[in-house]
């Protein structure tokens, strides 16, 4: 049996930020802003970033984009060692040709989505697609977060898939990204053996910290991280104690989920930076109404 | 009120097909085959191509790669007014790229998904990007048509929607392919006044002709054109003399329909041509089973 994915073979242990992206009132990705809240997440205690997750509006953000994007956080001094980037798509061109340009920067690892357009597909053929991802990137420092959330992909990844993928490729299949909410889902993916679970929200991290759990990737990280990471340090010394921090934490995580969550974090964002521009999203997605955001304000900034 | 779109400005009525992807053994694309089929579809008198459509695998099909066999086509000697590719993605900017190409060589128009990620968004959302699309393809040739098909992108267009978008760019927004496979929806669109209405499967073709389609958009065509041109020809002429004509063609529909159509169509393709390599999907489709396949082709080929 192999050892567990411990500290030496995945060190990303803490919270991972899925960082927002920055629109400009014309619609293109402002920059400077994206770097200043990159490097603000790193300050504020986040262990690692996840450039092009959901919540950072991967999937209406073009290839070139993230490309160009990820190459600007590396040269503004954040280590590629602590980046996760998003780098699944529909088909497996595109996905091979972001994942082997984040794999070649240095990145961390890759946060790798099922193909998502086609429904109802089996696990036979997702392992293939996987499979054939990790052939066709040929790179021994490639590293696969798979990402399950079937609620917005519409397609997931079962837990005998996962297994089987990891049994395959133990070193380059290191992790998944839960974010089915679903404790029952993420505690089965836990006991498998040496794979490095992160749920997708902070109601589950004291629970998959002690089931060993590295830690979570979680949108409330935007506004939110060092409440999150003070809650991690708190729960690795004493779960009994860190139950003030969860609380506060948690009622964060509500108030935000009572509205769709990208817009509101960017209006918090917009909030606190003083920087209208964050409160813009790409369509499909809208800003909140006004009063939407000022009650969410309130509650969460106390402002 | 404006006028009908007619034959003088949407000169694409009958059948169109959507063209399958043939893939070599090693997954990568084989032009040669692809080029041979669509000269052969259009010799078997479809009026059209719709490269990229869900039949076309265009999921799975790269950005680079869509642009290179687009250009193929034309090259040899397709005319570009006969085409009318898929180029809706999840972003805006990789689906202003592939729209603005496909203009410029001067296709027909392009069938454009709604963005197909974030799922539950608003008809203002949509609006917005589709809005948004056009403004920054800015070019007055450009024609869209709508792509409905939300059992698979899972993200469709509302008739209120379609209307708005049709009245508010009633030159660009030239039609739609309804694929849902209802009636009551189809004849919602028909209402519209303008709009060029492809039903998703010959299934409704009589129906939409006497109330005004210009034709359809089946992935049948593929395997069965020469029965679904003749098809349009009886029905333009009376619609009580094609019975026997639709009967035909609704039986290769309905044995297609029963297996997962993509890989029972390309299988249907390889034993016709005795090419091999059109068996092949990529990932996550699957090829079908033999005994499958036997079973269809004994159905559909009479072989």
């Amino acid at each position: 049996m192999q050892a567990p994915r411990d500290e030496a073979t995945w060190p990303l242990r803490g919270v991972l930020a899925p960082n927002l992206t920055p629109f400009g009132d014309d619609g293109h990705i402002v920059e400077a802003l994206y770097i200043e809240h990159a490097e603000r997440l790193i300050e504020e205690g986040c262990v690692g970033l996840v450039p092009f997750g959901t919540t950072g509006e991967a999937a209406s953000v073009g290839l070139d984009e993230r490309i160009r994007l990820l190459e600007r956080l590396v040269e503004s001094g954040i280590p590629a060692s602590r980046l996760l980037p998003g780098t699944g798509l529909t088909s497996l061109p595109d996905t091979v040709r972001l994942t082997r340009h984040a794999t070649a920067l240095g990145c961390a690892g890759v946060l790798v989505l099922p193909p998502f357009y086609y429904k109802a597909v089996s696990d036979d053929a997702l392992f293939a697609y996987f499979a054939r991802l990790i052939d066709e990137v040929d790179d021994s420092a490639l590293r696969v977060v798979l990402y399950h959330i079937p609620q917005v992909a519409g397609v997931g990844l079962s837990i005998p898939l996962v297994r089987r993928l990891h049994e395959a490729f133990p070193e380059t299949v290191a992790g998944i990204k839960d974010s089915s909410g679903d404790w029952a889902n993420t505690s089965a993916l836990l006991a498998i053996e040496g794979l490095a679970v992160y749920p997708g929200t902070e109601l589950l991290l004291p629970r998959a910290l002690a089931a060993g759990s590295p830690g979570c990737i979680t949108a409330t990280a935007n506004v939110n991280a060092p409440a999150l990471n003070q809650l991690v340090r708190l729960v690795r010394e004493n779960l009994e104690a860190s139950r003030d921090a969860f609380e506060s934490v948690r009622r964060v995580r509500l108030a935000v989920q009572e509205h769709p969550s990208i817009p509101a974090l960017k209006a918090l964002l917009a909030r606190r930076t003083g920087e209208a521009r964050w409160r813009n999203v790409r369509p499909p997605l809208e800003t909140l109404v006004e009063s939407q955001e000022a009650a969410l304000a309130e509650y969460v900034l106390q402002t």
